[in-house]
């Protein structure tokens, strides 16, 4: 088995990331989370015809296997990311009498992953969890640090809790199956890492654009290594999100009110994250942070993974910094934005004019 | 004003517990809790009549007031500790756009705490609460420990998280209103508290028959401050029940099963426990560790405060083991029982074999 591993340190919360090609078939990664434990596996339709029996047989293997082993199959797609299908999960947990000591495994992206995971926090008042993420965009991001969330009518992820998985198992081979775009919008969330907190990274994506869109598993590796790497920092420093782990959301308010003006679904989060962070890079210029050349090198970056560069043209500023306003307010009170200070270091700005937003959504229409 | 204070100790999560006559009428005690954030009030259709006005008058009057209070009015009674009341509240928190320095106030007993203090723990993946409980049960116990949850069809507490309040402010002026039979039903979690930890309790609650029934304040104050701070030694200890904080559940493998068997609600969870306690101290003799004075002390402890000593006639001892057996294989997995190793001194015990229960159970027809 080829696997990097890395740690995230968070005391007794800490936990080991482990990454490399066909994973989900090495039992030893399951070995220590399972232990005779109860075990759900928790995938989704798209998912669970590719990689569930695959570990399945990982958990036939084990050498302390598990009590018993069930598997529940949801609907894909955020607009599941619901408490009708949490209360599906725990219902499962419920009638298949599983105690205190369950663990939970997600197989899949960050809508299984945070579902999961919520279930795991409030089962029994927190049972253990397990992220096996199928897709870049879980895997660089969602799948690391103990967010877990479902949404509300009125927001995304408005209910959740913090709750650090026992261990994340990515296999780079699942992106095998990925479409070209769900990987591309992936990689924003990567290029975000690079701009918030780690230089040298970015510089490594503009080498390796070739490389990374052919999906060269060694290239791949690295990748989600350091994109994890960079999270797992922010995190073990910051676990709650009181201060610096606000960094990661860089690009996220622009992108937020692009998916919502748009409807959800109709833009990868990844696609409006990639557009928001230009936004914030362009904002962060207007102030006097960043240079033209800088933002000039990011947006050939972003559009080197073919993502958007452009703003959909039906889309006014109004509607969008309308959005942003309520957002700020329902759920990222004194979150304020996040600018560059430089590419590769990011900062918080508590507020920021309305006439300065509009020059920065102009610049991109 | 006259108030007596304890600390419970949980490092960051640390919080005062303050104990006395009319103290919802004291913006102090409020007043860095709320500290110009937004404050939902939730309560009951019981509780709002008698008490809601006097905490939004003390709100009303604080030095830093909130930037707004709403409040939210459940029905009564533990058939709505369910997921659509939780829903309720945080769909209430969601339309009044709560953000995450957000502050709830529990008014109300066992049920209310435990529904908004869950509410409190994933909205916005957590946000404070305040405990104000009414009832003596929820003064001396539920509202004490970070234990917050919601029932499941299938079982009680079953979803929920340990989430700490901010302060809980126990007004003894409350009990004023509580029907004598809650009354006595929360004074079985009082005598749990001398039977697994403090004998001089124990002695002292012997002593004080006829205060306590007559509710005399210092007596009252006496009471809920010493059961609060054995309860807050165990708490600090063992903040998420992994091992001594367990022998809290004395009495209650036995008190639930009755609960379960008999309905919901038919006796009331207290005199289920009482019941439970001198099943639990038999089965603690039976094993040669009380005396059989000593069980003959509890019984008439137990009769004095008006709690139940005999085993209802129609329960026979099969159902009530089936019941303990999957109640712990559910809920409790690797709990087992706690019995008595002296009048003040908890064990735990892994297995009790069904003989012994059914002499135990044969003992209180």
């Amino acid at each position: 088995m080829r696997c990097k591993s890395l740690q995230l340190d968070l005391g007794a919360q800490s936990y080991s990331i482990h990454i490399g090609q066909n994973l989900i078939a090495e039992p030893s990664l399951f070995e220590s989370c399972v232990k005779g434990r109860q075990v759900l596996v928790v995938t989704n339709d798209i998912v669970a015809p590719l990689y569930l029996q695959k570990v399945l047989n990982s958990l036939d293997r084990l050498e302390h296997p598990a009590d018993s082993i069930k598997t529940l199959i949801l609907p894909d797609g955020e607009s599941h990311k619901t408490f009708t299908t949490l209360q599906q999960i725990l219902d499962e947990l419920v009638q298949c009498n599983f105690d205190r000591q369950s663990l939970l495994i997600a197989l899949g992206g960050g809508v299984v992953g945070d579902m999961t995971g919520f279930a795991a926090a409030i089962y029994q008042r927190g049972v253990s969890f397990v992220q096996v993420p199928t897709t870049l965009l879980s895997q660089v991001d969602a799948s690391v640090g103990g967010k877990t969330a479902i949404n509300h009518p009125m927001g995304k992820n408005l209910i959740g809790a913090f709750h650090q998985p026992k261990a994340v198992i990515i296999d780079t081979d699942t992106l095998g199956t990925l479409p070209p775009r769900e990987y591309a919008a992936g990689i924003a969330e990567v290029i975000k890492y690079g701009c918030i907190m780690d230089h040298a990274f970015l510089t490594w994506l503009e080498q390796n654009i070739n490389a990374i869109n052919q999906q060269d598993p060694a290239t791949n590796e690295h990748l989600i290594y350091q994109s994890c790497l960079n999270k797992a920092k922010l995190v073990s420093a910051d676990e709650k999100e009181a201060g610096i782990r606000s960094h990661l959301n860089f690009g996220h308010t622009f992108g937020h009110a692009i998916e919502n003006a748009l409807g959800y679904g109709t833009w990868l989060h990844g696609e409006a994250v990639a557009m928001g962070m230009l936004l914030a890079t362009k904002l962060s210029q207007l102030l006097g942070l960043v240079t033209e050349a800088d933002l000039k090198r990011l947006e050939k970056l972003v559009s080197d993974f073919n993502l958007p560069t452009k703003l959909p043209d039906h889309l006014d500023n109004k509607t969008l910094i309308d959005i942003m306003q309520r957002d700020k307010k329902v759920q990222q009170h004194k979150i304020g934005f996040i600018i560059l200070k430089s590419l590769g270091q990011a900062i918080m700005v508590d507020e920021v004019n309305e006439p300065l937003l509009e020059q920065t959504l102009n610049y991109y229409r």
